[in-house]
């Protein structure tokens, strides 16, 4: 399984992926599920991938493919707008779904679901946030609904319905989807370390901060065992009914 | 959708369920899901239902009338252990989805799955928290897993996971799965107030308290509010890393 977020503040987006990948309980193995293209000053994209990885990688594969061919038509990095840019990464996801699913007997059971998130701004342009779907089609983040998830997304949607607004600062955003995937990760053992956290600061047009998290990363723990804390002090502190 | 949860303790078993039901999100319906039955000190017993509201209302009524009519071979009444009881349950169950499912055809598509958890004690006996599957089979709650979910368990595992051990006491008790609950309604418009809270002391042979929260509850309310608050009070606190 896999956990992705990402939020679309006034301040920027947060993005925040896990690296988690099984085929069955008994074959785990770390992946990378975010991905970023930049041209410093002109466009920064990140993608987040969840899903079947043969689908995932392959998509990756060919969005880079285009990019360093130049080709016009399919490279995200010279595409006019960031809605054709989720254009041209739902085609290329449908495509490749439909490719890998045409490959595998029903019988199998097999899934080949996948959906991504993509961010990105270009110059001149707002920030935007997609969810697309194995199919193509994709939705978009909006000042109601300011964050997306892919994934295993339950354990740690609570958290983010309670804190996230437009106007959350960027260091409370990094915060609020640290937590979500703690959450995450205690109750879902196939969702893990390491973390790569991406920060995009609007009108930045780069990637503004990159980091991987490792399991024994003393800070990461230090924040979910303080969270834990917290909880637990609060939950002493509420008045039962 | 449902949610129910059940906890077993030290100093007995608290239990809480929702009432919503729905065929289809334009059919919403209030529909009791808690069912007890009582022999004051020689036993107690409590089912939480979720699942095909015909398969769950047809097995708690053939429950109902095996006992009504002294049946001594499926009354759960004079069962002579709990794990009879879970027996005759889980048995009824799987016998009435068996037979239901047999009425529907497979390209209906009409989900006949149904679980059930049951809580009990019968002197002499330890209390004893089962969960069964619409087949008939069974789990039960220990002290290293002192609780059991049923329905849109996710949402509301996290605090549980947290803050719940044997020896909880039963007010913390009732506030966990209380706050357990208020996370899952805010996230899952298909689980709906009102509420059942239903608490069985250890040794107490009867139902110690039975509760109906309804929407305008004050008391939840001020709970649920207080708990928002401490959250994200406690979410500012937390230091970033």
């Amino acid at each position: 399984m896999t956990y992705c977020v990402g939020l679309l503040l006034n301040e920027g987006m947060v993005l925040l992926s896990d690296t988690r990948t099984n085929a069955g309980l008994d074959n785990i193995s770390t992946y990378r599920k975010m991905f970023t293209f930049e041209a410093p000053g002109e466009r920064v994209i990140a993608i987040m991938t969840a899903g079947s990885l043969s689908v995932t990688q392959t998509t990756i594969a060919r969005l880079t493919e285009a990019i360093d061919s130049g080709d016009e038509k399919r490279s995200i990095m010279t595409a006019h707008s960031m809605l054709a840019v989720a254009q041209i990464v739902g085609d290329t996801l449908a495509e490749v779904s439909h490719e890998i699913r045409g490959k595998i007997q029903q019988q199998e059971k097999v899934s080949t679901s996948a959906s991504l998130i993509l961010a990105g701004q270009r110059a001149d342009g707002a920030m935007r946030l997609f969810l697309i779907y194995s199919q193509g089609n994709f939705i978009e983040a909006t000042a109601e609904t300011p964050y997306l998830q892919i994934g295993e997304h339950k354990y740690g949607k609570p958290i983010l319905d309670r804190v996230i607004e437009p106007t959350t600062s960027l260091m409370d955003a990094e915060k609020a989807v640290l937590l979500s995937m703690d959450s995450t990760l205690r109750s879902n053992l196939s969702v893990g370390m390491p973390l790569d956290l991406v920060v995009i600061e609007n009108h930045g047009l780069r990637i503004a901060r990159a980091r991987r998290i490792d399991a024994d990363d003393a800070g990461f723990q230090a924040m979910s065992n303080a969270w834990s804390e917290a909880l637990r002090r609060s939950f002493q502190e509420i008045e039962t009914v």
